[in-house]
């Protein structure tokens, strides 16, 4: 198995980051195979959508409405709310696998790796990519 | 690796579509490894859940709650509230893996293996299957 | 493809248990690879959290919150809003995989594999471990 970490500035607020041409360069010249994608960090997670036509954004405004940023939550350390970013990645997971032939992934035409960031406290992440030739 | 792909008629609703038998045929006669189901479209998803007993509709319904079809989203293009099915795949993944044993998928006595389409514009999907036998 | 059962004790309430010692002691002695944690299970998932600082009660306080236990259901069996167990594994999915390179998984210093079971009806879970050398 080929590995690598990647690190990628996520800034000090929510956020939504393209990996797709980082793993497009990592898979080149692999071959067949799955390559996964794994962030190492308990407030992260990577998803597949479409950017650029403001879905990076909408999913941030479901994530502030579906995990809000208030003083429910049991975990307190870190900045108001923080507690979840914590829960985020039950439901983003830190985990995607994408098919790979003949060096490409086989994305859809609208599909972008992201990695998705709410901490807004920690502005660098790693990203570990590895390949399985199967 | 081996990898093939499944073209699947989804309609012009929300849809749960069963893609167990597809998976467990291709499967058949590879041995151990891992199987990916993996969908190349942005606004289609895989899950694992029991179908059958209802849960498929109360899944399509949740969908509903959580990301409702309304003038909220950013994302313009396609049918009203067409911008929450952008955000779908965030929540539940493209991808998935399953265990094979002995020819087998080692899914459990309720577990079905579904596309998610919320899309009611695109009345076909294709479903890339890849198996890796590690 | 090395594959190896476990078996885990969830008790009658909702759970989150830690599984990271069982997956490390798996992968040990099996160098570089991916490991995949599968759960058989229609009502459970497998999520990477933190645990220790009270993330695992605000998971399932958020799961109470975005997928009610009450009667909007279709899914009937079982205990009242038992349907809304059925609907979990779309969203924490029962399949996640994790790097491993030289005997140990790369997980972050805050991230535990947990075993997420809403369902109060069954107390005893079974957990797939497989590992693809690549």
């Amino acid at each position: 198995m080929e590995t690598s970490v990647l690190t990628v500035k996520t800034g000090s607020s929510a956020s939504v980051v393209d990996l797709t041409p980082d793993v497009a360069d990592f898979v080149r010249g692999k071959g067949d195979g799955l390559v996964n994608v794994f962030v190492p960090h308990a407030t992260a997670g990577v998803a597949i959508i479409e950017i650029g036509a403001g879905s990076d954004r909408d999913l941030l405004m479901s994530l502030d409405n579906l995990l809000p940023k208030d003083n429910r939550w049991t975990h307190e350390h870190g900045s108001p709310g923080h507690g979840r970013d914590h829960v985020m990645p039950a439901f983003v997971a830190p985990s995607i696998s994408i098919p790979v032939e003949a060096d490409m992934m086989k994305l859809g035409t609208w599909q972008s790796i992201v990695l998705v960031d709410l901490n807004i406290d920690n502005p660098e992440r790693r990203v570990r990519m590895s390949f399985l030739t199967g």
